[in-house]
C-alpha cells in the first residue's frame, strides 16, 4: 500500500484570499480516438486497468486531494443556500400554478413587440433569428400556420439527414406525430383559441428527457429496452399544456458523459456555423437544431455545462436554472445533485418564456431545498434599466483570461465595458480559490451518481453496448471510493463558502462560457468516438461552479472569433436569482450590436428558405 | 469482470406490505480474535485482501444490492423530514437560549421531588441509583459537598484501576482538575449560588468528544498527535456552563467502529453487572461509569447504536436524539449523516435534564434540516398520563422476537402489556420491509464517512497504529465505491418512506434494544482485539433505523435475563419528537417494578461505600 503524505487544509473561513494564486489547469490524459480508443478500453477494463487509472489520477492529483488531505468542512451533499435577499424590479411567478398562466405573466415582462421592425426588414439587413413572438405574430396574423411550418420542418429534416456529412439532429422523430400536433394547433388558431404564446412553437427535447411517444435513449442504442417511457417528463408536459409542438428527441453525447457531442451510435451532430466542427455537448442536437433555425427552442439537461457549452459554441442562449428549480421527474438522470433541465433558445426573451413555462420544483425538493419563489425581470417596466445599473459584476481576471484564444476574453471584456458605459454596471475584481478542487469534487460527484444508475445494466451484459468513450469514463468512476465521494462533498461546502462570500460583494459572476470555440471533429473519432480531456478541460473551465453549487447561469452570445466561430459569455447568479442573470443577459444581447452571422446551415422556417 | 443479473426494485410506494416476509439475518463472517486477527489483517491489507472482501460481500449480498439492483428512489443524503404535528402535553425549549434556562425548565417538567422517599430508606430496600436530584438535594441540604464526592470519586478510580481484571473506565483523567472543579462548585453552594440543578454533578465524556484540558483520542493511542483539542465541544461547554464536574474522557471501542467496547489500546471496559462480560459499545466507558454509580451521567456518541447498546447491556438509560438536534462541533466524527451526541444516565429523569442542557442544532443544520423546536414531556402536569394513554405503539412481532434468548422478547412484551393495562396504550402490529437493505445502507454510509476522515492519517504512516479490528473495518470500507454510497442513499429514501408511512399509524416503534444481553469477553481478544460480526449483528439488530433515518430513540432497562444480565427496551420516535419517547420511557421505568439488581461493581458515591 503506497503511503501518501498528509496535507491539512485551512478552514475555508480562514483562507486569506490575498494569498490565493490562480492555478492553470494541468490535465494529463491521453487523446485517444477511433481504433486506439477501442484498444485503450480493452486494457482499462482488464485487471491492468486500475494501474492506468491510478496513474492518471496521480497526475491529476485526485487521490492526493481526496485521500491525503484533511478537509476541515463537513460534507454538503446538495447545495444548501442561506436565505437570499429578493431581487429588485421583478415579477413573481407561482411555481405551483398553471404553466399557461406563468408564460402569460412572462409575456407581460417583455418589452412591447412591434411586428414592423421584424417583418418589414429587407433581406440585406443583418441576420437575426425568428423569435417565439415572431411565430406567434405570424400565426395570429395568418402569415403562417403551424401546419405550414410542420411541412417545412419535415422537409428540412429530410434535407439535413441527406447532407454530406450527415447532420443527425434528431434521433427519434415521427413526421406524422408532428403533423398531428401542428394540425391541432392550426385548428386552435382558426378557432381563435390558442393555448398560450407558445402554441404552435416548435421545440426539440434532448434524448435524455421523456417525451412520449418517443423512447428516451440518452444517446445510447439500448435504453429503450431497459427504461420504457410511459409519459412526458414533468417539464415536457408543461410545454405540451401550452400548445408547443414537440418535434422529437434530439441527439446528444451518450448519457451526457462528454462535452463535444460526439456520438458514434447515431452520428455526431455538427455545428451549424461550421459542419467540420463539434456543436459542444452534451446537448449537441438541441443546440444545433435551434442554431440552424429549425426550432425556436429545445430542452437540454445541464450537469456539467451541457446546456451552456453547446449554446456558446453554436451562438445561441442556454439557461441553467438553480438546482431544484426544475422538476427532474422523467429525465434519465433524475436524481443527481448537479443537474437541471434548461432551455436552449436563440434569444434571451425566448429563454424567459420557456423557463417560465417549465419551472417548478418537485415535492421532494420543496422539502429538502426550500426554494425561493421564482421570478422574472420586468423588462417592460421603466425601472428595469435602473435595476440593471445597480448590478455589480464580479470578474476573476486571471481565470477570465485563461482561454485558448484572446479573441474570447477580448470579446467578453468588450461587453463588460459596454455594460459599464451604457448602464453604469460596475465590475469588481474577485478571487475564487480552489478551482481545481472544484473540478475534482464535481467529477467525483457526477461520476459516482451516474455510475450508480448505470452499474446494474453495465454488469448485466450491457457493457459492450456502451460507447468506448462512456466505458472509459465508467472505468474512472468505478475507481472512486465511497469516502472519495464524501470528501468531494466536503470540498463542495468549502467552495460554496467562497462563492457565498463573493456574492456578498457582487450580484453576479461573469466569465467566458467556454475556454475555446467549437473544436474540429477528428475524422477518426466518428466511428468509435474519442476521449480528449484537454478539449473537455477547455470547454468545462468556467461552467462547473453552477453545477457543483447549484447556482443559476446563462450563456449569451457576444460575437465571433477570427475564424467566425461564436463566443459566449456566462453570467452566474446568486441561488434562486434567475431574474438578475436574465435581466443582464437581455441587456447584453441588446448591446452586442456586431452584426449577427447567419450560420452556414440555416433554414428560415417562417419565410420558407 | 463478473456479470451480475440485474434486479429491479418496485418503487417503495408500490410495495405491498402484505407480501413482505421477515428475513432472518444471515451474517457470513469469520469470528477472529487475538493472533489470528493480526494475521487476518495482514492478508486483508495485501493484494489478496480484495478477494476476501469480495467473498464476504458476496455472501452478505452487498454488491448484489448496491450494484446489481435498480433502486427507483433518488438518494436522500441526510434525513429529510416532512413537517410533523406537534406533540401533546409538552413544554417547549428554546434551543438558542441558555442551557441553564433550559435545564431549569426541564426541572419544572419533572414530578415533585420528595427527599424522604430517597434518603430515609433502609439498606434492605431494593437497589436504586442516586439521581441528579438526589445529589442536588444533598448539596443544598449540606449532606455532602462536591469536594467530598470528588475525593470519593478519585479513590474509587484508583480502586477500579487496581481491580483484577482492571476496569479502565477513563482513559484521560486528572484528579487535580476534578478537585479544582469540585472546589469551585462547593464554593458556589457555600455562597448559595449554584449555577443550576447540574452544579456539582459528576459526568464523564466519551473519548471522541472534546473536553479540555484532555486530549480526544477516540480510543486510539495517537489522535492527540494529529488532532489537538483547543476547547470543549459545544455540548460539553453547555454542561460546563451549568456547573457540571467533568471527570475525564471515558473509554470506548476504537473510533466507535465496534459494538462490544473491546479496546486493546487501553484495556477493555468491563460490565459492572459481570466483569467477564462486555459493556457493549462503542460508548463502553460512559455506560460502565454510570452503571457502576461513579457518575450521574456521561455523554456518548451514537452513529450505530453506540449510546443505546451499552446502556442496554449495562442496565441504564441511553438517549439518541434526532439527527441534528445536538451540535456535533467538537466531536471527532462531526460531519457524518448518522451520528449524534447523547446522554447516558441511570434514570429517565436524568436523561431529560442532560438532554435539555446539551441540545441545540448547529447553524448549518438549522439551514439544512429545519429542526422543529425541541420539547419535553410535562411529567409534572396531570395531563401527562392522558397524553400517555393516547400513544400508539408499533410492534413488528417477528423482528421483536428475533433475539438470542426469549428472556429478552418476553421481558419487553411484559412491559407492553403493563403499559396497556395501566395507561391504555394500544399496540399495533407493523411491518418494516427491507431490514437487510437498511443494514447495508447504514454500513456503507457510516463506513464511507468514517473512512473519509481517517484515510489521510492511515495513508500517512499511521496505519500500524490502528487496532486490527479497525483495520479490518477500514479494509471493508475501502471497497465501497462512490456509486455504492449513492445507492445506499437511494435505499435510505425508500426506508424513510416505509417508516414515515408507519408513523402515520403509530406514534412510536418499540423493539428490544439489542438481540442479546452482554456477551462474554474472550480472553484471547484482550490483547489484539477481535472481530465478530455475529455478535455485532445481534447487538445492532434493532438500532439502525434511528441512525440511518435520524429518528430519536431511547433504551430503557426493563429487567434481567436468567443470567441476571440487564435487558433494554428501545422506543423509536417520530423525527424531532423526543418528548413522546421520553414520556413513554419515564412511564416504563415506573412500571418496571422488578427489584433492581445492584451491579456487582457498584460504588455508592453519596453514602460513600
Amino acid at each position: 500500500m503506497k503511503m501518501g503524505k498528509k496535507k491539512v487544509m485551512l478552514p475555508a473561513k480562514e483562507v486569506d484570499l490575498a494569498t490565493v494564486k490562480y492555478q492553470y489547469e494541468k490535465i494529463e490524459a491521453p487523446h485517444v480516438t477511433g481504433f486506439f480508443l477501442k484498444l485503450f478500453v480493452k486494457v482499462l477494463e482488464s485487471p491492468f486497468g486500475s494501474l492506468i487509472i491510478s496513474h492518471l489520477k496521480k497526475e491529476n492529483k485526485t487521490d492526493e486531494m481526496l485521500r491525503n488531505t484533511v478537509i476541515p468542512e463537513p460534507p454538503m451533499f446538495k447545495p444548501e443556500f442561506p436565505p437570499q435577499e429578493s431581487e429588485a424590479g421583478v415579477v413573481l411567478l407561482d411555481e405551483d400554478g398553471k404553466p399557461e398562466e406563468r408564460v402569460a405573466l412572462a409575456l407581460k415582462c417583455l418589452p412591447d413587440y412591434d411586428p414592423s421592425t421584424y417583418w418589414n426588414t429587407d433581406s440585406s439587413a443583418s441576420f437575426r433569428y425568428w423569435k417565439i413572438r415572431d411565430y406567434a405574430h405570424a400565426y395570429r396574423s395568418k402569415l403562417a400556420t403551424p401546419s405550414i411550418i410542420a411541412e417545412r420542418f419535415i422537409s428540412a429534416m429530410e434535407e439535413f439527414g441527406n447532407k454530406k456529412p450527415p447532420m443527425p439532429l434528431l434521433i427519434s422523430y415521427d413526421p406524422e406525430h408532428i403533423r398531428k400536433q401542428a394540425a391541432a394547433s392550426t385548428k386552435r388558431f382558426e378557432e381563435g383559441n390558442p393555448l398560450s404564446i407558445l402554441d404552435g412553437i416548435f421545440m426539440a427535447i434532448k434524448d435524455d428527457i421523456d417525451c412520449s411517444p418517443y423512447p428516451s435513449n440518452g444517446g445510447t442504442t439500448f435504453f429503450h429496452e431497459i427504461r420504457p417511457v410511459e409519459k412526458d417528463a414533468v417539464s415536457v408536459s408543461r410545454l405540451r399544456c401550452c400548445g408547443v409542438i414537440l418535434v422529437g428527441k434530439a441527439n446528444m453525447h451518450e448519457l451526457g458523459l462528454g462535452t463535444t457531442g460526439n456520438n458514434p451510435n447515431y452520428g455526431t451532430a455538427r455545428n451549424p456555423h461550421d459542419p467540420e466542427r463539434y456543436t459542444g455537448g452534451s446537448s449537441s442536437g438541441p443546440a444545433a437544431i435551434v442554431a440552424a433555425g429549425l426550432c425556436s427552442a429545445a430542452l437540454g439537461t445541464d450537469g456539467g455545462g451541457s446546456v451552456r457549452i453547446p449554446s456558446s459554441l453554436c451562438g445561441i442562449v442556454g439557461l441553467k436554472s438553480t438546482y431544484g428549480r426544475t422538476d427532474m421527474a422523467g429525465a434519465i438522470c433524475d436524481s443527481g445533485t448537479v443537474e437541471i433541465i434548461g432551455p436552449i433558445t436563440s434569444t434571451v426573451e425566448d429563454a424567459i418564456l420557456v423557463y417560465a413555462t417549465i419551472l417548478g420544483s418537485s415535492a421532494a425538493e420543496k422539502i429538502a431545498l426550500k426554494p425561493s419563489a421564482p421570478c422574472l425581470p420586468d423588462l417592460a417596466s421603466h425601472e428595469s434599466s435602473n435595476a440593471l445599473g445597480l448590478l455589480k459584476l464580479g470578474k476573476y481576471t486571471e481565470w477570465f483570461n485563461d482561454v485558448f484564444s484572446t479573441d474570447i476574453s477580448n470579446k467578453c471584456e468588450d461587453v463588460l465595458n459596454r455594460l459599464s458605459e451604457t448602464y453604469g454596471c460596475k465590475t469588481a475584481e474577485i478571487v475564487i480559490p480552489e478551482l481545481n478542487e472544484m473540478r475534482i469534487a464535481h467529477i467525483v460527484s457526477i461520476g459516482s451518481e451516474s455510475l450508480c444508475g448505470l452499474t446494474p445494466d453495465f454488469e448485466d451484459g450491457k457493457r459492450v453496448k456502451f460507447t468506448h468513450d462512456t466505458r472509459t469514463n465508467l472505468a474512472l468512476f468505478r475507481s472512486f471510493r465511497g469516502s472519495d465521494y464524501v470528501a468531494a462533498q466536503c470540498l463542495r461546502r468549502r467552495i460554496m463558502h467562497y462563492h457565498m462570500e463573493i456574492f456578498k460583494e457582487v450580484d453576479v459572476i461573469v466569465t467566458p462560457t467556454t475556454g475555446m470555440t467549437a473544436p474540429i471533429i477528428p475524422p477518426a473519432a466518428l466511428k468509435f468516438g474519442e476521449t480528449d480531456l484537454q478539449v473537455s478541460a477547455n470547454l468545462m473551465r468556467f461552467v462547473i461552479a453552477a453545477n457543483l453549487l447549484g447556482f443559476p447561469a446563462i450563456s449569451v452570445p457576444v460575437g465571433y472569433d477570427k475564424q467566425g466561430l461564436p463566443i459566449g459569455l456566462q453570467i452566474i447568479g446568486r441561488p434562486w436569482c434567475e431574474a438578475s442573470i436574465l435581466r443582464l443577459a437581455a441587456a447584453i444581447e441588446e448591446l452586442c450590436t456586431t452584426p449577427k452571422k447567419k450560420p452556414m446551415q440555416f433554414y428560415d422556417m417562417l419565410k420558407g428558405n
